[in-house]
């Protein structure tokens, strides 16, 4: 995959892994972009992000347009904002992000789809209690639900303003 | 192209064309996808939104890998999400978003390029001063800066929580 990024404002890169790594935890959701053919598609999703492997966790449900676009095209190019508002006056914006690439994976078995969801309501949940009650009740709803992984190919971080 | 959403979540669509129009006018910028053969991109950019010609503007630099994707395929689809947070204790997301399919157009000549701008500050801009001001610059920046001009082919809206 050629990368050409910050080719016009190297100034605005995020090169520092830490940094990367907060904006990947404080984040809530991700932005994907997705393509079939010359279609593109954008679909935003709550995320549980795995800092050991570099990847994110998303449940859905297990038809859709997206769940089209995944099996016939699992490149995915993904992108979670800061957003720090416009900058009346400066025609500017203050945000921070990452932009990922990557490859999605449906994840088939229960034990990883578990997994998985642990890291989800680890990342979204603060109270263990709420965490705990809710992965009891995984086996009443996994057969409907989806559970994607995208590893991350390359991450890239921007700082506006 | 074949659009078959909401067949999940009939209950979560915003058909009202006022509340649409709202959220496009309280929106500062969207997420947009793109891609070139099966490589999907990623990009956020400000926006003005034109009512009237159901389109919306964008500023950039001309050179850069967006503009590559463009040149090679105007499909584009773009989101405006209200972020209302994440639901502690219910796995839930407090949204209302719209979802844009349409082509984007690289605009060639300079009277145009100035009335997208003057769109682009009406919608990001407050101070009727400072509008005047940007526009009275355009000259000076106008050759390095693209304005580019995604149309409408469809819209749909969603609200989650």
């Amino acid at each position: 995959m050629a990368v050409y990024h910050f080719k016009n404002r190297p100034d605005r890169e995020i090169k520092d892994k830490a940094e990367l790594n907060g904006i990947l935890q404080n984040g809530r959701y991700a932005v994907l972009s997705l393509c079939r053919g010359n279609e593109p598609y954008v679909v935003s999703l709550s995320y549980g992000y795995d800092p050991d492997e570099q990847c994110l966790y998303f449940h859905c449900a297990s038809q859709g347009l997206k769940m089209d676009f995944i099996k016939v095209n699992p490149n995915v190019c993904a992108t979670i904002i800061e957003d720090g508002g416009y900058v009346s006056g400066e025609c500017g914006h203050h945000y921070r992000s990452v932009v990922i690439w990557g490859e999605i994976e449906i994840i088939p078995d229960e034990h990883r789809k578990k997994e998985g969801m642990r890291v989800l309501l680890n990342h979204l949940e603060s109270d263990p209690l709420v965490i705990k009650e809710k992965l009891k009740k995984l086996p009443s709803f996994d057969s409907k639900m989806t559970l994607l992984k995208l590893r991350f190919k390359e991450i890239t971080g921007k700082v506006g303003r």
